[in-house]
């Protein structure tokens, strides 16, 4: 059922992933919906225009480096909803130190708008590896 | 649209709050689904199996007491899958300490398995109260 829809929401996660790495904050932004959430532990809930400020401040030269990826467990299609659950491991150069990494699960809410998947919520629950 | 699944869906979550806090393991289990999944950070994904063992263990005599809430912001119906997410605070007592608060976002997928709603998978970023 819906593997056309599972296989676009792959490949926008892949294409977040990308964007994020090379510091394209316009396109990570067009990927998701204009009320898009963040969530994460120990902080509000953060909004596409905090989102935004936040992602260009890190993309600015001099800025820490990232790169990740996102194992995904699964995608539950249902009309224009669906979510992912997936493993996530995010490896952060800083420009003065020595790189970290964080992994943790997250849990993300997509809906399609004008017939195109965008990310809509976004659960995060990254913690620093163990090691 | 679909406020009767909403209403459904709060007055479920309002149930596992007063569950939860009177200790009545199966009535929660009873409104999970089998493959339910409980996802926060620092610790791998949770089955149903692993949260009733744990549900078990606190809910013994001389177990820690707990109290909360689960303040909803939104809860969003596509057929028969939901999510909702809102902002948790729990308080809880141990049996020799005082007692401590923690909060946070919660997004949990809900899904209507023959006719009634129950929860599949929550991700919980609960973290210490800010003072």
């Amino acid at each position: 059922m819906s593997s056309q829809d599972q296989r676009e929401i792959r490949d926008l996660v892949a294409a977040w992933m990308a964007a994020t790495k090379s510091g394209d904050v316009d396109a990570v932004l067009a990927m998701m919906t204009d009320d898009a959430v963040f969530l994460s532990a120990g902080r509000p809930p953060m909004s596409k225009d905090e989102f935004a400020a936040a992602a260009r401040k890190m993309a600015q030269p001099g800025g820490p480096r990232f790169d990740g990826r996102n194992d995904i467990r699964e995608i539950v299609v249902a009309g224009d909803l669906a979510y992912l659950r997936g493993d996530l491991t995010v490896e952060v150069t800083p420009p003065d130190g020595a790189p970290f990494v964080r992994t943790g699960p997250v849990l993300t809410i997509f809906r399609r708008e004008a017939g195109r998947w965008r990310l809509a919520r976004d659960a995060n629950m990254l913690a620093p590896a163990q090691s």
